[in-house]
């Protein structure tokens, strides 16, 4: 979308995301959707023409990463800078933040001068996004008492259930791609398991995917091995947003079955559902001799599905063979990056710069996310950006 | 205070605390005291009205912490953004920064492009201080020789001897809730130990505390069981100070007694005197062994003192039954964060707010600090950025 | 210079550095040194004069860091800040980074709004530079692929070829000290080993040295016992630029022969080549006997030339007695830093000053080195920001 069109378009939503978290998609109407796309669009734009979005005098973005990452990281703090904010992390031991007092006093510490905390807890199910409410309450409580001067906005940045800041950069890479929100309906999506000599991967990307996908409009089939299946209220909301959305949802245990005329595929791999239940259970007990045990049994249960892998031949299903190829990056490339993994090393080699774009819209998801959160009228805010023109680099 | 009454207080004070660094309270005039109590005012009431306090166009502030800090590292992160300095962390090993020669030499080359260094230092008796004022020397030195264009302004984050970004903040806290400094004439503070089960905690709160309350003409009651007393040249400066100022200084070896009609009561674990000096001594000789024995021991000796709570009983026994509590947080709260703590629950949870509050005047008395350090005329400041009036966020 | 000198020395230079790497000073003309050079006082003038050198409103500073740093961290973080942009290090596993799709793929991935890249990378021959290189390829290809919207600028903070930051601050110093580049010529540089109780440290200081200061007409003479040989194809660089600069590259195997009226002598350590090859061998393979035996077979190896001190007797053969001291810091202080190492205690106390002022130098020459990379015409910012005249501190 050209800039007109992306004002005009925020112009017609009837969205107000202004001191709201941004947790999960589907908590999220249709019109609160496009306006994080439509203002991550028009900051790329802005990023584009070398236009500053510089929109925070002051102030911080915390970071709370309860599990390693390095690409969200760098993607919430590219966020943060490019709005002007400085970034934070908090490295508070696991044990010290999860008992109730500590949380809420914690959360309030470290927001006295905070306009956004990302906070990424995907590890053990039943957690991240019960840790994430907590968070959100003791910033209420905090913000009402007078203690903060401002509600800082939350921002999920993966918990057990979803991933919406990659879902959503997913959406508009699919967006910019096939050219409209509009030209995605009728488009077959594959998110179907694929085999990795790895364990314990979370289940908020497949969810991620289909709890957003499916609300556009598309054809989702969604893939596994028996076994492999996602939270059950996930997969009952993919089913209900394809009705109202006219598109689709079915759920197939075979990847060939999946792929069939598929537009797009995302082919990814990820834990059993009753592993990731056993392991939440073996970790609050510290029970390493049987999270040894688990991971050995994973393991060999992943094994027997060594042929859901993305080949050459596989793709050649996809409609006219030429279905676009999506990760959400690191994939386990057999022969690169592990023995045998997720996907044929040829295939990933043709959508690599693909893949690399589609990680390029994470930042701009953020930013939005961020200024959606912290200002009562981001169009208004993106019009005098516009008219300031003050340059990013140079002056 | 309103703004206008904020400045007018100012301009009445003979206060200049240009190039200097804030060590002690006790080495600073009362004016001086109050310059920084009534900048952090006004940085405060600029919060509130999203009004930026950016002054630093660019510039490091540096942190040195040498012991673990989630709020303090907060705080002073919080501070520097918020008046337009990047945070830089030191992480130097100990081993590394002790001795004289890298000592000299590390200061330097860290204040290159460096307005403000904060550090944490609490863990040894007679090293946190010195060790901030070999740094400072250092500092002088390379200023003086050309090697900084600019002396950087030391902040004392927590030493061995004194706490003031606490007191100061505590303080703050006392002001605003009774009004003003005039009122606290003649209230009576408790400042308490109080039962916990863990080992060596510093002396520089309670020490910060009655060093500086006794200044502004309070009735300080400092209690604590035999064994437990503080650096004698602190309490000798307190008996010296609440002479001077028009209050009271007394110890008294019972809760009790302290919290009889206290206004505001201070319950707080340290570690007892002769053993942080031994600690000190096993920790120069790496001697393990011994300081697992000093722990027994001490946690032995805590032991015996575990009616020292603060409970709702002991509270009754202060002014109406309405005494302000106050702590530094994190209070070990008895059925919480410990079996038997400092604090029995309901009495936290009734001021739990309170103490929120208490701990969100830090980051203004950093800010206010690192400004006072670095502004010849901190009060033109202040009416340059009330009137330049930019938004802290938005435009 | 003053601030007119130098920029009407920049207009005379026929040098474009926009959008190139700062890998190796050999691979830059000597007008491209020069503009790194005088850029680097013209911001010094700003700093001391306190004018604002920010020149970028928002972007990363992205530092990786392959080894430990604390001075080159603050000197980058320093420059980032003093220019305007955020910094974001970048602490990935060593083998996450080392195979090429990860490196291709984390490169693009830490980029999206990124304007410079340090990195540091000095520990095994042959890998430092290589690895540089494949970033900078993995980045034109991101850039031409429209992955991302800028390329960009690569900076070496230590390979295992060059110090390119180190030498050009260096070089800054000795222009600062003798009063131009042109008073130089002639003048006698000693770049000697000299003996220290450690084991391992890289090449590049040296390397650095030799290979740009005979750009300078002076007459450098490298000194090492038998067995400390640097890279040949480097040592042979420097003698083809001292034939064309007009100045001399001689090697000898005596301190003493070099100090011979050196107007600049560089005592300072480095491993054994052979060993430094032996150790890249033995890290590949994780062999830690191996490696232990090394150091024991290197420490001994080192013992045999202690007398290669930089001691009080040594200094009186340079010319008067009276020649500059030079030391990248930390230096190997005998009776201060170990029991004997690289220089006298009372030679180092001499020129201490002066090693911390060469050491200032060097953010300078960083900051340079960013703006060199990311704007077309550096002289054109240099006058807009004197004209623009913000304060650097206060407004």
């Amino acid at each position: 979308m050209d800039y007109q069109t992306i004002i005009n378009s925020l112009k017609k939503l009837e969205a107000n995301l202004f001191q709201t978290d941004f947790l999960l998609t589907w908590e999220k109407s249709e019109d609160q959707i496009k306006q994080i796309l439509y203002v991550a669009e028009a900051l790329r734009y802005f990023h584009r023409h070398h236009i500053s979005s510089r929109c925070f005098d002051s102030g911080l973005a915390v970071s709370i990463f309860r599990d390693k990452s390095t690409r969200t990281r760098f993607s919430f703090s590219s966020a943060a800078n490019f709005v002007g904010l400085g970034v934070q992390e908090l490295d508070e031991e696991k044990s010290q933040m999860t008992h109730g007092e500590t949380l809420r006093e914690t959360a309030n510490m470290i927001s006295f001068f905070t306009e956004v905390i990302g906070i990424r807890d995907d590890i053990y199910l039943g957690t991240g996004h019960a840790y994430m409410k907590a968070v959100a309450e003791a910033l209420d409580e905090g913000f009402q008492a007078g203690v903060l001067n401002q509600r800082p906005g939350l921002i999920n940045l993966q918990c057990d259930i979803d991933h919406p800041t990659q879902s959503m950069a997913d959406l508009l890479h699919l967006k910019t791609h096939f050219g409209s929100l509009e030209n995605l309906r009728g488009k077959k999506l594959a998110m179907t398991w694929a085999y990795s000599p790895s364990y314990g991967k979370p289940l908020s990307v497949p969810q991620g995917i289909i709890g957003l996908m499916t609300r556009f409009g598309m054809n989702v089939s969604l893939a596994y091995p028996e076994g492999y299946h996602l939270i059950p209220e996930v997969t009952g909301l993919a089913k209900k947003n394809a009705a109202q959305s006219g598109g689709s949802f079915t759920i197939v245990d075979s990847m060939d079955e999946a792929f069939k005329d598929a537009d797009m595929v995302y082919p990814k791999s990820w834990a059993p559902y009753t592993v990731m239940e056993k392991r939440t259970e073996l970790f609050r007990n510290n029970d390493d001799q049987g999270l040894k045990a688990l991971e050995k049994e994973c393991l060999a249960k992943n094994a027997r599905f060594k042929n859901w892998e993305c080949t050459e031949e596989k793709m050649k299903l996809t409609r006219k063979g030429q279905a676009l190829y999506m990760h959400c990056l690191p994939a386990d490339i057999s022969n690169v990056s592990c023995k045998q993994g997720e996907v044929q090393e040829t295939v990933f080699e043709k959508y690599r710069i693909a893949t690399y774009k589609e990680a390029g819209f994470k930042p701009y998801i953020i930013a939005s996310m961020m200024i959606n959160a912290r200002f009562k009228d981001p169009v208004r805010l993106l019009e005098e950006m516009k008219k300031r023109n003050i340059k990013r680099v140079g002056f």
